[in-house]
């Protein structure tokens, strides 16, 4: 059965709507320690798998996503029946549907208990939908955790959580973290720290050709793909510069083909995550 | 030597400044066969690989990139020297360069001349960005050929052509046609026609395990990767309906470890093409 707390909310201009809607705005969520979940498809997801404060609903919305709702009764979410104005003025992006949800970023420690064999670091990756499109392939590809370096963007960015789809609630996400911090922790957790690049001395193709217990144990042989990887993805427009890729055991390329410069930020990533995931089956 | 056609356009409420100007847009793209290409990368690729009407330039753009404005005298194509604001007022996008490109889509016919072995083709896909970071990937892993059915964004576009990074000029992209149109003359032409879905009954990580001459010219098994492939990716919202699956002579699913529902479009569409150019090596 639905039930809502309190009576339904009817008044766009009210500051309960705008501290919702404020929650769109970085500094916002930053005093706050919340932020905006929009739509039905990523409320699903936030409250299956992640810390939500409470829910805005349109009546229709709650009918049609009745799922979602039962849901968070379950959780013991406060749900709030909403005009459809009042959802609209919270998020234009909304269809009827919005959580204001609890930041909980994981921590870098999280991540090296869970014994971690395949990581996706982004160093100053500023695009939201990048970064967004990059933790969703993380996630497909079955990767334990994604790191995104002090200099990124908001992962509670309104269009980076879109373009996750989801996968932001599903795998731990560290942020606020200098590069060379990630890569030497990861290092002695035992992962080999692999950068993306096109001027790579490694072929991917080639390390997948001799991947597995062969090519194991030999620092000084190509880096084996079956063995724990994390991988270092650059900025979307200049790459990683020197500094960043001497802190990776070894610089990989993607092969390129054609007439193509180089592939996008979050194909990049898709392919080299694939091959470890591929490689470590 | 630089040497410019006539003297310096410096008005931006120019006929001829909204002229170019327009072409951002469908109708007048199709009323002119014309469109726009703006910045420095975008139009450096033009110049080189396609057909270009004109050039406009501010004096410090062509100072800068003096490779651009040699390639198109070289080429006999008229540059126009003109104001930062004429510039700005013909793209805000164009960091004191754009082109004036004639549209000349590739044929179909074109592309089974060439004896195509791997072919991209995208079937209802709406989203600019999406498209173009598909043509990016299909250049990168050295497709033959790009198609775009009937129902497909314009690739004409501003932000696709933005977001193909040149690769738009590099292959033949096909437009305008129906999906079982290209798929029946590229079967006939020995391709297989594998369609891209979560629903596939292949696994693509399993067809790379088997890829090669052993399982080649049996069509009752699993498909080949190393055999000619075009692949059918879907609309990025709602994928393939059952009618165009049906329309495909296998349905391959990249596999999903995590708990994502899936991936974006253009990073399952790059995760495909790369198998198969990594298999037909």
């Amino acid at each position: 059965m639905t039930s809502f707390v309190g009576p339904e909310l009817t008044n766009p201009r009210a500051e309960r709507v705008k501290a919702v809607r404020a929650l769109s705005g970085r500094s916002m969520r930053q005093r706050t320690g919340r932020y905006l979940v929009e739509g039905p498809q990523a409320v699903r997801e936030v409250v299956r798998f992640a810390s939500v404060h409470e829910l805005y609903v349109t009546a229709a919305a709650a009918d049609r996503y009745s799922d979602v709702i039962s849901d968070a009764h379950e959780r013991g979410l406060p749900v709030h029946l909403a005009s459809d104005e009042v959802v609209a003025a919270m998020s234009p992006d909304a269809q009827g549907l919005v959580a204001v949800a609890n930041v909980s970023s994981a921590t870098l420690d999280d991540v090296l208990a869970s014994r971690p064999t395949l990581v996706a670091i982004l160093a100053s990756v500023r695009d939201p939908g990048n970064a967004g499109a990059v933790i969703r392939a993380a996630d497909a590809a079955g990767a334990d955790a994604v790191v995104l370096t002090l200099e990124s963007v908001d992962v509670h960015n309104p269009k980076t959580i879109r373009a996750t789809a989801g996968s932001l609630f599903h795998l731990p996400v560290v942020t606020g973290i200098a590069l060379d911090t990630v890569t030497d922790a990861l290092r002695a957790a035992g992962l080999a720290v692999l950068a993306a690049d096109g001027s790579g001395a490694h072929d991917l193709d080639d390390l997948l050709d001799v991947a597995g217990p062969a090519g194991a144990g030999d620092r000084s042989a190509a880096p084996d793909l079956a063995a724990p990887t994390a991988w270092v993805f650059g900025n979307e427009a200049w790459g990683l510069p020197a500094h960043e890729l001497e802190l990776a055991d070894a610089v990989v390329r993607v092969p390129i083909r054609g007439q193509a410069e180089s592939l996008n930020l979050a194909t990049a990533a898709a392919v080299c995550l694939y091959a470890s995931a591929r490689a470590q089956r």
